[in-house]
């Protein structure tokens, strides 16, 4: 037994925390990103990229796409395009490093690119889960309940598209409810639907009214993101050309996702899914370039390995860890602020989750992502959302950015004069150094308990799970919703009832 | 809904996985470590430390170690202990870089140094914990169970210093039994204690007959790693320089590794409390080269913060993580081996205790550390060692070396002909490309449930916890003892016999 591994009843008693939470803001990245490729390697995959566009090319489904790619020197051919050389790297000049976006609380206004990162909930589920009532199908009342705890949740900066579908309401007009509760119950940045023109198009309307912007003053406007994701390999469909483009001339912000899973839509090694990636990806940033020059574009990187014995896609694993780095790396060799997320395939609330998510976040904010996008919320490989798991992601994003505020060293910091004055066998607990600074000196956790075993056992012994089930109900408890003008409350309800009454955006 | 979060039911199915384990083996680290402080503040702390031993000094409570300082030219009044200009850095020059570390079983012989690191099992703990019988009191039968599942998990290179107190054996002659279990259950490296002379010698005999060595040639043959604690701030105290002494002499490795929890036994700012920890580890470190120059020696980073609430250490913090790294830097600019740990405070096997111990892995592996302490198994802030974490933690480690190994990037592995060969639209599941790789492409995890959710449902919804106890158990089933020659068995069991006859190491 060493000292660093205590007698019994060593640690000291503590009351059960309150919701400690920093206040909303964005943390500036200055570490160095961690590059798992070497510089030539990068060349390597990126100059394979552009020759697989120059000979092979993109099959894009879309006719609009393919006369604007036209238009601006591709080769067309059926539904195939390519890429002559120097056209890519042309287009790719025109790409912001770093941008805002705009909220419609001026305080959750973002900045993106360089060392300023997002962190999104998640987006995009089939279903819906808590520790109470299990998977289910979500309802519209329980959505609204979540993107509730999005609001709630300071480290989260931007609501994620739909933290799950509301069954509960038809498809053609559910995006405008979501529309709705996104834009009222929240004040901060939320992303698009982006499946086709006029579910896009709806989006757009609703958050330039939001802002209390004409639509044509949203083209200066950056404020809502996208996900386009490439049809992988090497296609680009129509409803997701038809939301790049009218994203793009609107000026709002693609986030070009390609869905990579290495051995199934992609190669098996993960140079090869790196190098489609890079080349798909590549394809539609230089879409949104075609479209409007200078628009704020994003890098995604999704690419993950399949389990080999199921097809089925795994997330959080060493192989996604990595190709989220060598994404950063591809996404800097040219130039575009980069997209990655938290991901994992756990199916529930427990270590599992915590691991996975933990090596996708590490991928993420030390390979340098601007926007983490699935940062709070996902479970089951995307399929659900978790209301505990938001609690969990919330709790491991706080102690991320506390992790990216460097150490203070100054001569106040180094104390060389208060510890030589404590001296050998002293404490520091009541010296005015300590006394000074102990109320904001360390990271003051929302989920982790402290309690000794004794302690925690007598309180019931309660799991991570379980007190993250607590959390978010105190948490919906205690929620306001942020006040918005009764004009614009107005305009967007009239707004809305009339695109149900025209039939909102079938899918077809 | 995006492509990246499918409709239900789209994962596949697949069987449980058996018991997936890399071979033993070291995978060199390749990354550039992460850096926390610039190159400036490294020195401004390494000046900080080095004045801070000049003026203020250590406290050295065994005699003899204080006539080896004045000996070499420290200043010594009374028990304190001061060191002139120049002194420190002039022995820290014959520190080595890089060293081997023998075991019984020469295919577990252990490189240390440069990107070559080593994950050893908890050591220490009071108590023992496991799913059915919670945590309690240890017997010397649980030890070495826990002992045959360090052996049989190929990503624990070492073990870690005896798992946790068998209470059921005498204090006196406790760890003679434990010695007796580390040398026959495993044939892999283990650490001695080292809390005073004659424990620590009784380890480093029996090594030496375990290697079928004289004691003598010992000094040759870097075997035996012990943990020495500074007791902090500022001392040394005597069964710990009594511990270093001995290893020191007999050529082992002594990992020096001040206990310094800011805001308790050093400054509760991070500068401060690194500082301290820098000028503490210097001084024992110094205190080997002085009895040995050239033995191998590490730099211990134990720095953490404490629950300013209850004045509880706190583990897996985002300060520790920065510490870690902070710690590596530090331990690189003396150009000493970094020894670094995987710790949490959680009560549970849950997802706190897999974040924590996340945020304390990744501090470890990118702060550079060579060697990683109580890498599986420990539980509740040192205080317990559980067979469930130790599972989760061998998961975390495999995971972590298949990070750390590199992405293949060459023509092969980037495929352009073959992702022009499948062209858009298609996929990769039966290409020769992917067939020829698809069995070892990817990490298989050992933990890890991939089910789709209704299977998982289907076969019991088993949480990772649950998962871990039912592979621990087939893993103790599945057991084999490695095999030791008879004459040193019965070498071994005399020199026992004799020194619990003798009265063994009794505490004062």
């Amino acid at each position: 037994m060493s000292a660093e591994t205590p007698r019994r009843g060593r640690r000291g008693s503590r009351a059960q925390a309150g919701l400690n939470q920093p206040p909303f803001g964005q943390v500036e990245r200055l570490y160095a990103p961690v590059e798992v490729l070497s510089a030539d390697q990068v060349e390597q995959i990126h100059r394979a990229a552009l020759r697989l566009l120059a000979v092979t090319g993109m099959r894009i489904l879309e006719s609009g796409a393919r006369a604007l790619y036209k238009a601006a020197g591709c080769e067309v051919s059926g539904e195939d395009v390519r890429f002559p050389e120097g056209l890519v790297e042309a287009r790719l000049a025109t790409v912001p490093a770093r941008f805002t976006l705009r909220a419609r609380n001026p305080a959750r206004n973002l900045t993106l690119g360089g060392g300023a990162h997002i962190y999104a909930s998640v987006g995009g589920p089939a279903y819906v889960m808590d520790n109470e009532r299990g998977r289910r199908d979500g309802s519209y009342a329980e959505m609204c309940d979540f993107l509730r705890l999005v609001q709630s949740l300071n480290v989260l900066h931007q609501e994620g598209g739909g933290p799950f579908e509301p069954l509960d309401l038809p498809a053609a007009t559910r995006h405008l409810d979501i529309y709705h509760a996104q834009v009222t119950l929240l004040d901060k940045c939320w992303q698009n639907q982006t499946l086709g023109r006029l579910r896009t198009m709806d989006g757009i309307e609703i958050q330039a009214m939001a802002l209390g912007l004409k639509l044509e003053e949203m083209a200066a406007t950056p404020s809502l993101m996208g996900i386009i994701n490439t049809n992988s390999p090497l296609q680009l469909d129509i409803p997701m050309a038809e939301g790049l483009i009218a994203m793009a001339e609107h000026g709002q912000v693609n986030v070009i996702t390609p869905f990579t899973l290495a051995g199934a839509m992609s190669p098996v090694t993960l140079a090869g899914a790196l190098m489609q990636q890079h080349a798909e990806a590549m394809a539609g940033i230089v879409l949104t370039q075609i479209v409007r020059p200078g628009v704020p574009v994003l890098y995604g990187g999704f690419t993950s390995n399949v389990d080999m014995r199921s097809g089925a896609p795994a997330f959080g694993t060493p192989e996604y860890t990595k190709a989220a780095q060598a994404s950063g790396q591809l996404a800097r060799r040219i130039g575009v602020p980069f997209r990655s997320s938290n991901v994992c395939a756990a199916n529930e609330v427990d270590a599992q989750a915590a691991y996975e998510s933990q090596m996708a976040l590490w991928g993420a904010v030390t390979g340098g992502a601007h926007l983490i996008n699935h940062a709070a919320g996902w479970l089951q490989g995307g399929l659900t959302a978790s209301f505990e798991k938001l609690i969990l992601d919330a709790e491991m994003l706080q102690m991320m950015e506390a992790w990216l505020t460097p150490i203070e060293v100054s001569e106040a910091a180094l104390a060389l004069d208060v510890v030589a004055e404590v001296g050998p066998g002293g404490h520091f607990f009541g010296t005015d150094h300590t006394m000074a600074r102990y109320e904001r000196a360390f990271y003051a956790p929302l989920l982790s308990n402290w309690d000794n075993h004794p302690q925690w056992l007598e309180r019931g012994g309660v799991e991570a799970r379980a007190r993250a089930g607590q959390i978010w109900k105190q948490m919906l408890a205690d929620y306001e919703q942020p006040a918005l003008d009764p004009g614009i409350a107005e305009e967007l309800e009239a707004f809305i009832r009339r695109r149900k009454a025209e039939g909102g955006a079938p899918m077809n």
